[in-house]
């Protein structure tokens, strides 16, 4: 199954447009070179539309957003949906400030997303107006477990519902749903939450994925996340700390092939 | 000593926000979580008093500011010290511009500061309003060596006196002191100069380690100096060059645990 | 030959002054320090024209350029011109937008260049108004091979003539060439591709050998070219993959010798 996705990307190398963080930005390029994509950055008003438009999938992530790149963010939404583009929203820090929130609301008020990938304490946030965010990481109190499983999927579906999005919500157990089919995903490692950008490479993932498999969103979501996943637990088991673990990440995304997706996968349908 | 500072940062996981240059913003977020704190960036003046105000600590690094963000910073400054919360100064290649000299000299004339921390010319800059900056790294007519140690510190005693900040001076010896109190450290090593970022993450991790530790601001100073030299010491035993020197600094950032940072620490009271 | 220019770099450790995109930035600042010179990054106009007049080389690069930088660019240029320092462009993704396309094209039209570095995409764009440019990466269509290598050469020795400017084309194989003298370039590893930023740090290297070899623009281009190769094909030997390969460029570009540089380079004058 995701071993066709996984050919997919890698004989289309989709070009990816991303308005991003400037913190994580080099990571989000050498994760979609690495997994077989091509990055394009651009966040003028005056070439968005363009490169969106060049492009076959777009991510807008708000970690460091500014009233410049917002304008940009909306613009470049407008053309991927006139397009009928993938396009990816990574709430980052969503309800840290008034201005991250009133920012992800009107983006999803005004444009169709195809995915939005967060935390789950952006993802409540987003869901509920309100959260429990703390910076950019995820509360403990809203980490999804074992035992809030149920719950939590639910809660995810009437939010898919409600956007028309599949909803990602990364964490210790990783879920992909749409309104009625969702996935839960126990890839990755806990030392990923130790290295910046682990999110924002998992949504620009997922846009290569969408954009080389149009057909198949779900598991396009599904797949990038189980492979963002796998390369946490291949660099984990070489790395001593945090600065080989993130050199490996990006190592394990360009060497994880179709069938180390497709066997490494720990998914279950939900 | 040291090791009950290390032992409160790990324990308290203080949120820090930085408005810091985009050249070594990746490295500075890497470095917080490293350390055990957690890095949220925001340049907006629309959410920047929100996120100090959600956050423990801030640091205000001048390398590559704009008009923009100049603002930001006057806004953060602000409301850390509505807060009492601790306040970092990091005025890279200061004197280099007039821009970056009235900007520095504007941030310390309206707020205060916990920390400023930079290399011995840009501290001569700001003390003086002259110093003999070369781009962003020091000068060798600025460096502080044995022969002028106490020249030095009674120079920096005296900024201390006339700002109420702690000055961390950066070098082959570096310098922590207050007007009555000084630390000279040893940890360190001279291939640090040779990457890029070693002055901006040491000024992170100082206000993780002030965050965390609001009792002690000289020491919680001192520690974190002390954690970027030895980070640079176990960095350079195992570096073949600057490629992997940078990635293992970030490994030994969270590898040194209390005990090493207690035992490796080479600190004189002065 | 190379040697001497190794050891100019080496002796003068040039401070080069870099308007360039946030995707690469910290590799360019690594790759500057790497190799005996040292960077200073600054966008805003209020301080470029000052930081320009500081360094001995300016480098542009218009990856995530933006009405602001634009501004800042022509008057580092303005500045590099009048000081008769030398300037390189770096025209990343031209053609892939109207802005960018305009943007180089304003550049080139005001100030003197002393070496345009791009993919064979990004040079054709600029050389007939057209191109094929696919984002930031040579389309197919573009590459200089063994069959086309004399008709290339005619082509870049007229954008020479036309210019003024060194031209530097990036591929399987590099072409450095003024309007009379052309060498060809065979060092460099295909993973190099797989990697953002090789491109933006070799127009950085460049910046340095000029800064540092007034007297031999051509060959001070040619040197860096055979430099940043040569440190893909060290890479590549020992990397895994591309997390790897990242790190051991930086790596490579400190390690690699005078010596090491010209027996190691895979050039012939054409």
């Amino acid at each position: 199954m995701f071993a066709e996705l996984w050919n997919n990307v890698h004989t289309k190398t989709p070009l990816i447009h991303a308005i991003t963080n400037y913190v994580t930005v080099n990571d989000c390029a050498n994760a979609l070179l690495a997994c077989g994509a091509s990055p394009i950055m651009a966040d003028d008003v005056g070439e968005v539309a363009e490169i969106t438009a060049l492009c076959a999938g777009t991510v807008l992530n708000i970690g460091t957003l500014n009233q410049r790149t917002i304008e940009a963010m909306h613009l470049a939404a407008e053309t991927a949906n006139r397009l009928e583009h993938p396009l990816v929203l990574d709430p980052v820090g969503v309800g840290a400030s008034v201005l991250r929130t009133q920012t992800a609301e009107a983006l999803l008020a005004k444009h169709r997303f195809t995915v939005i990938r967060g935390n789950a304490s952006e993802i409540k946030t987003l869901a509920l107006g309100s959260g429990n965010t703390q910076g950019v990481d995820a509360s403990l109190a809203d980490q999804i477990t074992e035992a809030n499983l149920p719950q939590a999927i639910a809660f995810i579906r009437a939010f898919s519902q409600k956007t028309g999005a599949i909803i990602a919500v990364s964490g210790a157990i990783d879920i992909v749903s749409d309104a009625e089919h969702s996935f839960s995903i126990k890839n990755g490692h806990a030392a990923m939450s130790k290295i910046t950008g682990t999110g924002c490479m998992s949504s620009c993932l997922m846009a290569a994925y969408l954009a080389a498999n149009l057909q198949q969103p779900l598991l396009a979501t599904a797949a990038a996340t189980v492979l963002m996943g796998l390369a946490g637990e291949y660099a984990a088991k070489i790395s001593t700390a945090t600065g080989s673990m993130h050199c490996h990440i990006l190592d394990a995304l360009s060497y994880i092939d179709a069938e180390k997706l497709e066997v490494g996968a720990k998914i279950e349908e939900d």
